[in-house]
């Protein structure tokens, strides 16, 4: 256990997704600026979903990566900068660039089950004298010890710490301690936490992670992020100091970025929110763009979307298996003997 | 421990606050319908601050507590209804007018300290055959030692159960888990909790709360709520299925009781946030009228307004005690060396 954990800041990059990727440099440099006088001891920039995200497919962002990085860099004292990279999205070009544009640290994310497609990765940011950690996302959806199996991976291919990433917001804090425990037992790296509010519980898995001997947590300002947001980096550091932490980023500081800085750039309904739709999500444990696809074939159907959303989980479905909802409505539709709606 | 905790919805007393009190009769004859019909154990009715809090000081409400019952109650049928009495401001005529308007448990609220004030209040419940149950407020600013001290006079005086209030939100798991676990062993009397969300805490400390045995917990719908509000009842009611809880409240039932029956009566700017002056509350551990003296007296002496919250938290100030901000801002003031500004 560690009294003063590292503290990292998603605003840059998970919170990307609350505002669809539109932040533009100068907001970023803004926003980072106020970081650093906060003493944030990491910043994470890129698009929401990587160097590379910007795309049809995830959304286009307001700028480059490159961009993002040449405003963002001047601004940081001994704040270090941190990027995105999923294998499959980023590639190696960008990763040369956010190197050569003064990132000290990659964090390279892969599905909870599948770090075997990072080892290449991990050796080429070594390679290039970045700090790599790595991020098992969906956490929820793999055993503890399948978990160890993957940190233990990372690890091997040069990870400088792993992060449990509870992307659905579907962890209990129970279910965290038991995940972190035995990762800090069974790696010679640092553990890291990074939460998201489905159920309400961002707070408290993180301080649950830490006592478990986590080292490393995430947040963002206001409780950016996507779905329900992540962390709300204020109220961490504020509990975190309460819970007798001494941690690098100032509570003042870190207050006021969010509600000086960050607050007057944002729409009323760009905050995330923990409504039904995202308490859901977290309860089914399941990827939010399932919840359109529920919808539509429940209605379809004559299904409450919601027995679709907490069968798709317990089916553990993953991306790219869209299709499978169909039939799960189908045949919720006749075990629960609902009319099948004529397809309109 | 229990697996089936008994679920208390505050959203038309607690949440009364988020709303100015002014929901209608029937704005909460259509909510208690729908808490009714979605199992909940108790709704709570009254003025935020209960019975006969209706005035210039607390606020008035659209309705007197009369015309609240009168218009929840026929709305019931197998959840069980409470009200709130603050001794000091509810009086024994009211608690007749409720006992007689079909409330089933009274709730006697004092400050953490002063369970001695409560002793007639209790009896008067029990001898008009009412469930009586005893809440101690901003618990966090006493003792565990002392909480079991105070909850073991409310115990002699005919509680059947004992609440520990986090008023200000101020407490973290570990310190819910020993103020609950010290009740737990000291009591033969159930244990309740009652959480705020100043410090992100509110279903996290709810779970931890029940972790350690308390068997009846509060909410409110959308997480209405003095201050940063209440634990999100749907929130709450969805983490407890998934933590493996049986409980009486069915969770699609509550999800629409908050945002298809709530949810449209509630203007944006009533929405509780968890915004800087919410987190200093807690951070601070202090009540919420002295924001507004703290930026007075904070802009007077030139003192930033959060350094006098925490001192007031430190000092342990309650209400009533208000002339002491100035004489902590000015304090503060000469030991910051900041120049008094004029009395403009």
């Amino acid at each position: 256990m560690t009294n003063s954990p590292r503290v990292v800041d998603m605003t840059l990059r998970d919170g990307m997704h609350a505002v669809d990727h539109q932040f533009t440099p100068d907001q970023m440099a803004e926003i980072a600026g106020a970081l650093d006088a906060a003493d944030m001891d990491v910043v994470e920039v890129s698009h929401g979903d990587g160097m590379g995200g910007s795309s049809i497919n995830y959304g286009m962002a307001a700028a480059s990566t490159e961009e993002y990085l040449e405003a963002v860099a001047p601004q940081l004292s001994d704040t270090e900068l941190s990027v995105l990279l999923l294998p499959g999205i980023g590639t190696v070009e960008e990763l040369d660039m956010a190197a050569d544009h003064g990132a000290d640290i990659c964090r390279i994310a892969t599905h909870a089950t599948e770090a075997d497609i990072s080892q290449d990765h991990f050796e080429y940011v070594k390679e290039r004298g970045l700090e790599a950690n790595g991020l098992l996302m969906l956490s929820h959806m793999a055993t503890p010890e399948t978990l160890l199996e993957q940190a233990q991976l990372m690890e091997e291919y040069g990870a400088d710490a792993v992060y449990l990433m509870d992307s659905a917001g579907a962890l209990l804090p129970g279910d965290v301690r038991e995940r972190v425990s035995l990762l800090v037992d069974g790696l010679d790296i640092d553990v890291g936490f990074h939460a998201h509010n489905n159920l309400g519980l961002a707070v408290g898995n993180t301080l649950a992670a830490l006592d478990e001997g986590a080292v490393t947590v995430d947040g963002c300002l206001r409780g950016l992020g996507a779905g329900s947001g992540n962390t709300q980096m204020e109220v961490l550091v504020g509990a975190l100091d309460r819970a007798g932490y001494d941690v690098s980023p100032d509570l003042y500081g870190t207050m006021d970025a969010a509600e000086e800085v960050l607050l007057p750039m944002l729409d009323d309904d760009t905050m995330p929110e923990l409504d039904n739709d995202s308490l859901m999500l977290g309860y089914a444990g399941v990827y939010s763009s399932f919840l359109r696809h529920a919808r539509r074939e429940g209605k379809r159907y004559g299904v409450d979307p919601r027995d679709i959303l907490v069968e798709l989980g317990e089916m553990e479905v993953v991306g790219g298996q869209e299709d499978l909802i169909t039939d799960v409505a189908e045949r919720l539709a006749e075990e629960q003997g609902n009319a099948v709606e004529a397809d309109d």
